[in-house]
């Protein structure tokens, strides 16, 4: 049923939802790696990023774009994200209109064009809901507090469903809260970009909650490596957690921002959303056993490298 | 944020798919035990079995016939299957359609409506799709292994997501394979009802795979009661399986009909398949523990009565 992969060097690739954050450092980390790269989502944007990459315009919930984007692809990264966890509370019909349904109909579009290996990226932060156990293992609960979080675990069911049905093999990572270069502070991506990006620009930086809220953290660089891991992967377990491997809160983050940049920004409390689980951190253990992988930058290194490329940005006038 | 449900002789029900075969016995069930009984569904499979119900007929897929049909009620029993186990894999996207995206709709309008509680019927049989541990707990992994058990997980997921954002109250019977009288052999509703049809109709009994498959069976009325135990509980659990306690293969209900009815039928045998789980039985000690339910009827009670109700169907020249 599992047809054998072809070598990274080989492989044809298919990056869904390419132009973002997550997508703009997937793609760097693939080019020069793979045979071929087609990068596909609503709007690159960081154009000079990935000035050599095959770029295809389109919307995820336009069935005839997406089929366009993987045809002649043996491996397809699923990394779309149409809502966030609080707008998906909000509509949770369109949560799971404009991320469960065109995922269905990917897959079956994966199915058509023989694609062997789906990596899809989920969410680490929102699936366990409020975790009982911290570390949370990949084996914990899944009661999310979001329909972001259903959906993300409705869409790893089909992909399970697909591979027992249809031999349409997969990994699913679920990722903790990357952060790095070409977060932007735009879109409610991370805290992270969204202090730093506070910071530079003189304003006070907003914490929803009192900034006791833990969370897991992990440098994009090593999200990428976690990526790299599972597409090659022949092992017995298919969904993996990646995280920075411990925990840090609200006020960790601020006082490391104010080591990297030198600023002591004034802080600004609002009350805590229905949204924020008060802790969670992943239990990243069987990633280390099944893909032989870690985190390798140190926090302090990546936060440095996140504010390095922010005051870049700043200093180019580029709106981030 | 959990409001205090009114007694049961107080309480105003609605009951979502109430036509079919559940859904007439659960209207049996509760119209002598509530204040009021609205029964909702596409066709009144059995008329004559609910003479004095208020009837609507409506298309769960349609918003203002379902907001129509729970208004003024402060219980929503939701029984609607728009799809089978073999239908869901054959279009995934239809399924979820049908099942999860008029469900997000019914519990926002329940919301709206301020109803108070909702019991929501799953399926012991495919929500655990292959399961590891037999008889099965409710705390098992649930990766179902058809699009079927992928929606009613998801539906699941958002009626938790309803009690933590907006305090509606729920409760999930996981329920086994359930047979008793009203369940036909149209609709490939069950085997019992399928087997017990084609032995009146001296056709073959047809059996998928060579018969060993081990299934969990439990009997309507059983089920109802339990239905009755979760509307009134109050304990810390939400998600219950209802089965009858022990496995059973096909080739043993080939015995107990032969048993009930004094035929020897000729039996058929069929390639077993995909989604069809090779042995499932339900762990209920949750529910004894929580609910005061366990099933109450011996397994050759329910299937001398099931008999005596498809003869009388037969006799009566009723399709069924």
């Amino acid at each position: 049923m599992t047809e054998p992969l072809p070598q990274l060097s080989q492989m044809r690739c298919a990056v869904l939802g390419a132009g973002g954050f997550l997508g703009t450092n997937l793609c760097q980390g693939l080019k020069p790696r793979v045979a071929s790269l087609r990068a596909f989502g609503r709007r690159l944007s960081f154009p000079s990023a990935l000035t050599d990459i095959e770029w295809i315009p389109g919307d995820f919930s336009q069935p005839t774009s997406v089929a366009t984007a993987i045809s002649g692809c043996d491996t397809v990264f699923h990394l779309v994200n149409a809502t966030t966890p609080a707008s998906a509370n909000i509509d949770k019909l369109a949560d799971l209109q404009s991320n469960v349904t065109p995922t269905l109909r990917l897959l079956e579009a994966c199915r058509e064009a023989g694609v062997k290996r789906v990596i899809f990226i989920s969410s680490g932060g929102t699936i366990y809901g409020l975790p009982k156990q911290v570390p949370t293992p990949e084996s914990a609960p899944t009661d999310p507090i979001t329909a972001y979080g259903i959906s993300k675990l409705a869409i790893e069911k089909y992909l399970g469903l697909y591979e027992y049905l249809h031999g349409l093999q997969y990994r699913v990572l679920r990722v903790a809260n990357p952060f790095g270069p070409y977060q932007t502070a735009l879109k409610s991506q991370g805290v992270i970009a969204a202090f730093m990006h506070q910071c530079i620009s003189h304003e006070p930086i907003h914490i929803w909650g009192d900034g006791s809220s833990v969370r897991d953290y992990v440098y994009v660089n090593d999200v990428v490596d976690a990526v790299l891991a599972a597409v090659q992967h022949h092992g017995p377990s298919r969904v993996f957690n990646i995280g920075g491997g411990q925990g840090r809160s609200l006020l960790d983050i601020v006082d490391v921002i104010k080591r990297v940049s030198g600023i002591t920004p004034e802080i600004k409390f609002s009350p805590s959303r229905s949204v924020d689980v008060p802790r969670s951190i992943l239990d990243i253990t069987l990633a280390s056993q099944e893909l032989g992988w870690t985190p390798k930058t140190a926090f302090d290194e990546g936060m440095q490298r996140t504010w390095a490329w922010a005051i870049a940005q700043h200093q180019d006038g580029t709106l981030y």
